[in-house]
């Protein structure tokens, strides 16, 4: 069934929900299919066919919060042909992106921006004497974040109108914790005159709540919203339940795709291991924004619930209370995904760093993370981590590795980061880890010696030494598992006179430039790693590839300089 | 007059009062001399004075937010006879520090992260069974910042009992705004049973407004906020006057050293060229996060004040709104110091970088700031800008320059930062200045070319290389205006087979690194810059001393090398 925008204007509720019934079942079939965000955009189903109802897009502006409520608006906005390359390379991203459509206004990925961004439309709108509505989609999950709070004492100070349409679901990611949520909680109860307050304080006018898998409760909604945003800004506060019909989707936030992407066995190692130092060692804490599951501390969330906290999407906050914590002499674990530390990224510096607080960062996703595409990409961190005085950077290629650096962090008295990716697998034993120490994994006779960093790339490194070997090359191969310090003895000792290193980040900033600018003008570095650029969506491997990270690649650069 | 803590427990209100004069006159004398924040801590002398009267530190807590209003507490902590040394190299920080004293219980400089960070150190005692209050010192210009709100969400979650005690004088440095700031207001004046409503929907017992420059009303205050945190966690709200007696101090926030650090001519050229091309083109806005007056933007804000933006502590929020203005093909320039813009990190590189929109960030106090210390140092700029995709940043060797570069600006389609020191002079004449383009200075036949970045490097080369031309020795010298992108051309076609480069920010990740990645094992590299760590507080060119940025050592590097 396919409704085109025309039709949707005057379609029968009841037509309108055979849409949605319809969408539901596209969604579901392509996100079993590709992997993506379920839950969210089942849920959000009947709300984004009344807004593409009730408003008129794209003249109208419809900002998402993070974007992972989108598939229904692309189906809906001429993109249905296309669906089923969702998240696939070269295809539909899973994500709105202003370049894919004129229907996507604001590129979102991150959480909190949709009201800010929404502000600065409607601000320029009026400064060019334009005349369309602008409306913010957030979830209950977002509003807990930093920026929400920065933009609504902005919207009195800005003077425009703007809609915000709060798609409350009570579950983000984890559930919703938190202060808001409680407020959310009890407007839609008993909408208390108090609670209410506390929104219009902002100079919003607060509206529902209304259930947003309703459409005869919706529609009128949306329209009254529409109406009253003539007016000034209103807050239209939606009830959806995640996933809706489909019962399943409403604990499954994302999927990977069906093709085979397995259990992230890298956070189920940092759960276990951080078990079994909480055991041990009453000091230590665990901190996630709103990723408990993601970075594999379920279990621990139900053994030490006392020692764990999930402060919501608030990545700032949860890098300052582990600051605090370390001052007290507690051990907090602040277990995060690259890309979202990226939001923490002053606090890191300033709050850890500066007061060289022994705060244990473990970012998970690091690299490439493949379908979520460029905004969801960890491929910055050890970028902007190398920078940061007093940090010790660590990228354990294996499982293993991963659990002896935990076991180290214990009484380690300094900031320490350690990134790994998604989909690791490698579950070797290692041997002793020692701060600042490479291991040699293969040690040869040649004039190329071969860093590789965490195990992607000390896989394809690997393998890449066994085509040179089979055509008669061979080089020394190190698992480079500090990015800082860098092993300076062991680089210091080295006869070779070309170092290749092999890196899932941007090279700008990366390992190949810390080596580059130990050695100096002593030797030949050779670095890979990913352009400077932004990664689209895609398979991780094709990424890689793109990028010249592959094994062919690195047999080259081996064959090229091997000598001796 | 000087009265020791155990006095201070049990002296007359009277007494006190002349202790707060004294601390006043201390106070104003040390940043007459020193330089400093005069206003913020002469308002909060009579507080401070309570505080300490009250709780009992170094057992309490008492985190500052900021910490710019600290000078009182220094004094009343055993730090008087060392207080003349305030922001001198070596001497007392202008902020806390824990490593100054054990009164100083958490590291500040950046706005909002006190009540996280009480937060943080009351759950560590929690946990650890320990006994004493926690008290969040905050003003009212940090309240609107979001790190605020993802605290106060969490406070109900952590379930721990904290003091925020707000003092809230209207104005932070510009005067404050937004949302918060009307809600506060209309505490002050008629408490309306709403407003209080607002906090304690957080969980909080609001309590106040008190006159915070009146003992006898806020000793009395204090105590009962002191006996209500047994129950659960309250917010005082104090109202001072900043500046209190000192009326001028109102106005001033803070004052650089009589010494004679001089108007910041960058902050004036950006002024009057941001205004010449809102005059020319309506697509030009400023935002600024309460940093008008301190970028130079006074006077677009007073003659174009619908296209002025100050949007409160809030760099986020600030990155965010300038990105969506951009979208509507508005030309944002967002000013702001390069020590704050690291709040906005994952803004600029997602919001702004990833959708590739034509803000400018016009990136003020960069490289070494001197007296404010660690936590307000700009020397992390280029190597946290350079990592980011899609973006263009300039340096800047002359307020000319600077000039040139925003006319460039307007038009041109892509992110683009520009980044300059305070205390800025160069006003000599520059020529074309072209993206990607470097400036050749002097030219001549030798075997070293130096790349100098910024008025203060450039500076210093020429000063080294008349030092060196004396010695019969003489290099090319180079205006290296671009990190990114770097001169490739220029660079391609040099000769020389050694490079210096010299840089006002840390080498991990800036101008050095970018030229040795370029060059691979070409040539030799030499990067002057800041070594990895922390810069304190000191005179700037003691900093730049202290890391080897001087005349005399860029001469002795051109010395080593020149040869032809």
């Amino acid at each position: 069934m396919k409704l085109e925008i025309p039709e949707l204007k005057t379609a029968s509720v009841e037509r309108l929900e055979a849409l949605a019934a319809d969408l539901r079942a596209q969604i579901y079939e392509t996100v079993s299919e590709n992997g993506g965000h379920l839950a969210s955009n089942l849920g959000a189903v009947e709300l984004t066919i009344a807004l593409h109802r009730v408003f008129c897009f794209p003249q109208d502006k419809l900002v998402f919060d993070v974007g992972h409520q989108c598939y229904a608006h692309k189906l809906l906005s001429g993109r249905a042909d296309n669906f089923s390359t969702l998240r696939k390379s070269g295809g539909l991203s899973g994500f709105p992106k202003r370049e894919e459509s004129d229907f996507d206004c604001y590129d979102a990925g991150h959480a909190g921006t949709s009201i800010s961004a929404a502000l600065g439309i409607a601000k320029a709108r009026d400064l060019r004497g334009e005349n369309f509505n602008v409306i913010a989609l957030i979830g209950d999950g977002s509003f807990n974040n930093g920026l929400v709070w920065e933009a609504l004492n902005d919207l009195s100070e800005l003077g425009v109108r703007i809609l915000i349409v709060l798609n409350d679901n009570g579950v983000s990611i984890s559930p919703t914790v938190g202060g808001t949520h409680e407020i959310l909680t009890r407007l839609k109860g008993n909408r208390r005159e108090e609670d209410v307050r506390v929104l219009e304080r902002f100079g919003l006018t607060y509206m529902g709540a209304v259930d947003g898998n309703d459409l005869h409760a919706l529609l009128p909604a949306l329209e009254g919203a529409k109406e009253a945003l003539k007016g000034g800004s209103v807050l239209l506060h939606v009830v959806t339940k995640k996933g809706d019909t489909f019962e399943e989707a409403a604990r499954q936030h994302s999927i990977a795709a069906s093709s085979g992407e397995k259990d992230n066995s890298y956070s189920r190692a940092l759960g276990e291991e951080l078990c079994a130092l909480a055991e041990r060692d009453g000091r230590v804490v665990a901190v996630t924004a709103a990723m408990a599951d993601g970075v594999g501390l379920s279990e621990f969330f139900r053994r030490f619930p006392e020692r764990a906290f999930d402060v919501g999407i608030c990545e700032e906050h949860a890098a300052v209370l582990c600051a605090a914590m370390a001052t007290q002499n507690m051990k907090p674990y602040l277990a995060i995904y690259s890309t979202f530390l990226q939001r923490a990224f002053d606090e890191i510096l300033i709050d850890v760093c500066e007061q060289k607080l022994p705060v244990t960062l473990c970012i998970d996703r690091a690299g490439a993370v493949g379908e979520d595409g460029a905004t969801h990409q960890g491929v910055f961190d050890l970028s902007y981590l190398s920078l940061m005085p007093s940090l010790t950077v660590a990228i354990p290629r294996s499982i293993a590795e991963l659990r002896a650096m935990l076991r180290l962090s214990l009484d380690y008295p300094l900031p320490l980061a350690i990134r790994y990716p998604r989909s690791g697998e490698d579950d070797s034993p290692c041997g002793e880890v020692e701060i600042g120490k490479f291991e040699i994994l293969h040690s040869t006779m040649s004039d190329i010696i071969v860093l590789a960093a965490g195990e992607r790339c000390v896989k394809l490194a690997q393998k890449a030494l066994k085509l040179a070997e089979a055509r008669g090359y061979s080089c020394t191969l190190v698992n480079a598992r500090f990015l800082k310090p860098l092993d300076e003895q062991l680089l210091s000792s080295r006869r070779e006179s070309t170092v290749l290193t092999v890196e899932d980040n941007v090279c700008v900033g990366g390992l190949g430039d810390a080596v580059r600018r130990f050695y100096g003008s002593e030797k030949r570095v050779i670095s890979l790693g990913y352009r400077d650029e932004f990664l689209p969506h895609g398979e991780v491997s094709a990424l890689m590839g793109a990028h010249g990270l592959t094994a062919e690649r690195i047999a080259e650069e081996i064959e090229g300089y091997a000598r001796g």
